[in-house]
């Protein structure tokens, strides 16, 4: 067969544009580190190409991931490229009258997805990164079936990226791209500690 | 025991300073995605923390990472965090003066790893992304017991990630921090072809 011929094209009816353009649910999952880390790089190319980016951080601690919050926020200001918003749920989220119990985090999640459904349908963004939304998923905070029915019939051309550990199998099964990050070797085995600019 | 004692100190000899802020080798591998994704998101810790990064691009295609490679410069250029350089192999090292042959990509190779070799030595980085490293090194092209002898001996406080399938065992070995990234599920499984803001 000549190089560069395709022998069978699959049998869904969509054309090469569509297949190519086709929105993905991108899962990054597993023990290792790099899931979230992964999914800021991602930010970057989709910043790159104009799209409004909307990250929801799922996790209390407002330490993590604070170098990145920081580069995505100056990216979004250059103006050269897609709007970034950065969500977390810390103490309540940024959208929300509320300053709510800080111990509320069932609510508080409950209420980020709920927030994330809106801009779903109302198309608010071309990437949604979902960080450590497995865990209130898997704590029982956001029933999975709505997430994976939300997910599934999102209208327009959205990507949306999910991590944390232990991603359950309804979204494994619904997603397009799935990513398993294993350790093989961390310096926390060796008694290293937690470092500024590796960690956070 | 009371939460938040440590039971017993690693016998390395090394104040909680030192082990906190050792430099670290990283390598990301295995055969998914998101190896060199979840490294430039580690390189926007670095710009937070006002790092000099340098980004060495081991591969041919400049097409690729060209979302990253526009993103991490348009940071750079903002001047709120650290100095981020880009450099990629393609038909050239870009500070070198020589066009070069196309085709030589071994004597490209070699060049780039000579340059690394020099900034090492002369503590240039606070950051450094070997980006599909792994390749040149088995292929033969770059000698894998110079890069793991200079890893270990290089200077000062300097971290280095490199990326790329089958890492070399030496390089997990001298490696403080080694994730393989598993491709559980990929969209070019269903015909799905790679698309912007995705793959690039």
């Amino acid at each position: 067969m000549p190089k560069g011929v395709v022998e069978a094209s699959p049998a869904d009816g969509l054309t090469t544009r569509q297949r190519r353009n086709r929105p993905l649910v991108i899962v990054h999952t597993g023990d290792g580190k790099g899931k979230s880390t992964a999914a800021f790089g991602l930010a970057l190319r989709g910043w790159n190409q104009g799209w409004s980016v909307g990250v929801f951080q799922f996790v209390k601690s407002a330490k993590w991931r604070i170098g990145e919050q920081s580069a995505l926020e100056a990216l979004s200001e250059t103006g050269r490229g897609g709007p970034i918003e950065w969500h977390k749920m810390g103490s309540g989220w940024s959208w929300s009258r509320k300053s709510g119990s800080e111990d509320d985090h069932a609510a508080a999640a409950a209420e980020g997805w709920a927030e994330i459904k809106r801009r779903l349908a109302d198309q608010t963004h071309g990437l949604y990164v979902l960080d450590e939304f497995t865990y209130p998923i898997n704590w029982g905070w956001v029933d999975v079936d709505d997430v994976v029915r939300t997910l599934v019939d999102r209208p327009g051309h959205q990507h949306v990226i999910i991590t944390g550990r232990r991603a359950d199998p309804k979204l494994i099964e619904i997603a397009s791209l799935v990513t398993e990050m294993t350790k093989i070797k961390h310096p926390f085995d060796e008694g290293q500690k937690g470092q500024r600019g590796i960690e956070w």
